[in-house]
């Protein structure tokens, strides 16, 4: 300990005992303590960043009578990337929603540039009034059967374990890779060998989870059904209940959440991407949730203070008691859970829905970093027809699951066209991180457009250059202005860009705020739907089309994935 | 990781698989699930000394249908010196009753050796089938008002703080010196930023009790009072409930646990003397007495399993699930808690009640180390009065808590005499750790005894030479045979050892068993009482004597101690 420390901790032991003037009393509350449940009409003493006490103390004072008061939320699991904002911009938006602190995984970040994504983030989290942690990605890339930009071994991740932000390893998604012993997944795991180890192990069950626990996995998120939840209860991996804007399981799950197993239990975000986080909110939303599906409000608060901060070891949050971050907010109901001030570190930083003025964001500044495309043209997306079938990856509305469809090839002079009849449109994923010139072709049936394009550069999880077309140009030019634009979404017709979003960071991120991000996808999703689509979030179903670890066909960059048989299949044929 | 241990944890996967036999099959139990607070049906499979899974495996098979299967118990705070036992003996005594780990703070073996009884303690605890795992004394001496053998600054800690045994920072006893934020104190806490770091703050409360836990106490196992134990956990204390030999808080304190509240309680023994472990038994004592009290059996089991593992990081037990140590308890009730069975990192090691043969206990020898007593004779012990005052230590008959007493100085020859018509008797602690020929001496009633005297080389906390006595020559000779014996206990008169008990690691532990150690206590207790004795346990009462931070008046190797003034006092004269 530094002379400076000690003597800072003198001070505050002096603010405690009642010597000195203290900076903030918030006075007349009720307050939730999540250590006991109660909920107590205490004021609260902050000096220095810190909670020093509970109890009368002198000091400037804010009465917040009527209001209650509880801990700073914390998110247990988000892939921060679903927000398409970087961290200043998500930190604008989350903090007056009562969250103030993430743990987050980069792991899409991670996919398109390796461990500089994970520098850039470090870099940008900085200094802003939301503490966002970081959990090392553990399986960068996904699978073997796409081409990722970043490759993160045990040994590309072990020099950030000394980070104070970076908490363990995140969600070990090779769930097969770890039942089955791989030494490369069990070396990533031994960098924590006292956790924590996040798992995601989607319906595993029996023999394969004793050995998924055996090996150091200490949670789940990915529990869909009670029984399941329950089993991995039972083993001692924590319970991270979902509730995103893809996977909603709250409703499912909640009757798992015992006086006996609240403790392990929290309630996370996952993926919460643009539009959600305007319309719904954050964590908010969640305790919202989980308290009209009849969790007692408390129980529910303490999933998403004291829960995630015992599970990652967050010594200095998740509670309101002397010498824990003063990250506080304060709401009129716990029905609404509409957030009406919030504290982070003792300094009041939003109120009625605002971050206030004066509360600093540090920018990062990203330099422009093109797509590493190789040159293309038309002809790539027809490519001579080889056989009468075609397989067609089939959209199932609301999932992230595909059918395999067996039909008869759209041909047009010799090769594959698109039948806007039967609804099927060319799809192409374009290697985009190493320049190697690899173009995937496939069909996909469900889209219903009429004509023109769609290209993204958010494209799970290896993140390539995704192009969904009725015609070949619309398709190039789509592709182009991506590439001008260094990443991001559009929707082209007859060679005029409709709308786009650009994403200049990683092709995932934009450094607008969330308003700009959200009325722009609502523009994309116009421009779509004058082009004659149906689905509701047409770029959200065309980012999973590529995420060849989820059944049954899938393309990426080196071709059809036949996601059961876990191998590239031909275009044409019924093989 | 090394190739050895992928290559340990690939065999312990295949073996979770269910593709290899595992060791054993603990089957056809209730199995304890201290998760969920259920009993479920299971078989448990162990194989490599951990548990790798629960559900049906292949390999050989005990049946232990009708009876109960728990996680080994944890004691999570206890002084392993109240037992005089050496660790082998204690693995003896306390693995048969099912407790396989425990947590102890060294502080008695501290104030004599100094980190001498570290490293003793630490070596003589390896390879035993009792886990003891140590928390670093922080309160060596207690204070300046006796002369310890030992004197431990955070500079004497901090070198074993990376040993993997060493836990955490022990009961931070000086909770004033906390709270007014010493140096000395703080620098102590600061080894463990993030904990545990153990209180010990009986009765304080508010503000104090804020700046208490500010400075990053973590625990407290003194509360005495319910409103007390409410406000600690209120504050993020996690909360020991101590049943020892001494202070019992169970009937008391189990009001707070509530199920919110259980996930931060414990049982704790914090000291078990010899003839206690014998009638009584451990762990299985303190559940037998909770279960009774009305607590529910899982609930009780888990506040000396999951819970002491929790609070302490010992991620590696605590439970029945993958990837845990297999130490298992076996009983058929849970009312008795009669320990059946117990194994050990997955070996049987006891059966009803008793340590199997076979299993081994290595032994640490201890070089025979001298008391440091300067010499001393008769005279020492009879100085001259005067003043017709004299202040007398007054038993309280149950307690540690002293009475302050002036009364008529008895005189002999114009020296300080011993009065037993009156029940004064002479007591004496004469410094054993540097030769310093310091001698406190005082009078004390209660303890009855009509002629001869007591020595003993227990003496909280600095553990020097008291010698308790009717006439100066048995004084002299108890303590010269103590001095032989290189510690003890020992009754004397009229110059014959009646019975004795050595101690000589330290003067304070005997490498004896329990039973040898027990029945020794016996005899000693029954010379006492053949020369007139009333007390239940003399020796014990004998050993706080000393205690000077107990009110209201001790006796030290400096003199009188007022604790009320905390300061030395003469010993004649009402001042």
């Amino acid at each position: 300990m530094t002379n400076l420390d000690l003597e800072r901790l003198q001070r505050r032991l002096r603010a405690a005992r009642g010597e000195i003037e203290v900076d903030l009393v918030i006075g007349g509350g009720l307050v939730g303590n999540v250590y006991t449940g109660e909920w107590l009409r205490q004021d609260i003493a902050l000096y220095d960043g810190i909670i020093v006490g509970v109890g009368d103390y002198p000091g400037p004072r804010v009465e917040v009578a009527g209001h209650y008061v509880l801990p700073g939320f914390i998110d247990g699991h988000s892939h921060l990337e679903s927000s398409m904002l970087v961290p200043r911009e998500l930190a604008r938006t989350l903090v007056p929603l009562g969250t103030t602190t993430i743990v987050a995984d980069p792991h899409e970040i991670a996919n398109v540039w390796g461990t500089r994504g994970l520098d850039y983030l470090l870099a940008a989290s900085q200094g802003l009034p939301l503490d966002i942690f970081f959990m090392l990605p553990s399986c960068v890339p996904a699978s073997p059967l796409g081409t990722s930009g970043g490759r993160l071994e045990a040994a590309d991740l072990s020099p950030y374990c000394p980070h104070p932000r970076v908490l363990g390893l995140a969600e070990v998604m090779n769930f097969p890779g770890v039942v089955a012993g791989e030494a490369h997944l069990l070396e990533k795991i031994a960098l924590y060998p006292r956790g924590p180890v996040d798992g995601h192990a989607p319906l595993l069950s029996g023999k394969a989870l004793n050995a998924y626990r055996l090996a150091g996995i200490g949670s789940d998120h990915e529990c869909t059904e009670l029984g399941e939840a329950q089993e991995k209860l039972r083993l001692g991996f924590a319970l991270m209940i979902r509730e995103g804007s893809l996977a909603k399981n709250l409703a499912d799950l909640l009757p798992a959440v015992t006086p006996t197993t609240l403790g392990r239990s929290l309630l996370v975000t996952d993926d919460c991407q643009p539009e959600d986080l305007r319309r719904r909110g954050h964590l908010d939303h969640l305790l919202r949730q989980a308290v009209s599906l009849g969790l007692d409000p408390l129980s529910a608060i303490t999933m998403v203070t004291l829960n995630p901060a015992g599970y990652f070891g967050l010594k200095d949050r998740g509670a309101i008691a002397p010498g824990l971050a003063a990250d506080l907010v304060v709401l009129p109901d716990l029905k609404e859970f509409r957030v009406e001030k919030v504290w982070k570190q003792g300094r009041l930083v939003a109120e009625d829905g605002r971050l206030l003025p004066g509360v600093e964001l540090p920018d990062t500044p990203v330099p422009f970093t093109p797509l590493q495309v190789a040159s293309f043209d038309a002809e790539v997306f027809s490519p001579p027809v080889t056989g009468d079938l075609v397989k067609v990856i089939g959209l199932i509305p609301g999932q992230l699951l595909t059918n395999r469809l067996v039909l008869p090839a759209p041909v047009r002079n010799g090769r594959l066209g698109a039948d806007v009849e039967r609804d099927l449109l060319k799809l192409a994923v374009v290697e985009r991180h190493h320049r190697s010139g690899r173009v995937g072709l496939g069909l996909v049936q469900g889209f219903g457009l009429k004509k023109g394009a769609l290209a993204s550069t958010v494209a799970h999880d290896s993140h390539n250059l995704v192009i969904l077309g009725v015609n070949e140009p619309d398709m190039v030019a789509a592709a182009r202005h991506l590439v001008e634009l260094g990443g991001g979404l559009a929707v082209v017709a007859e060679g005029q860009v409709l709308a786009d979003l650009p994403l200049p960071v990683a092709g995932l991120l934009s450094p607008a705020p969330l308003e700009e991000v959200a009325q722009a996808h609502g523009r994309l999703r116009e421009a779509y739907r004058s082009l004659g689509g149906t689905l509701a979030d047409p770029f959200m179903t065309l980012s999973f089309l590529s995420l060849e670890v989820i059944p049954a066909l899938k393309l990426t960059d080196l071709g059809l994935v036949d996601v059961t048989r876990f191998e590239v299949v031909s275009l044409f044929g019924d093989d």
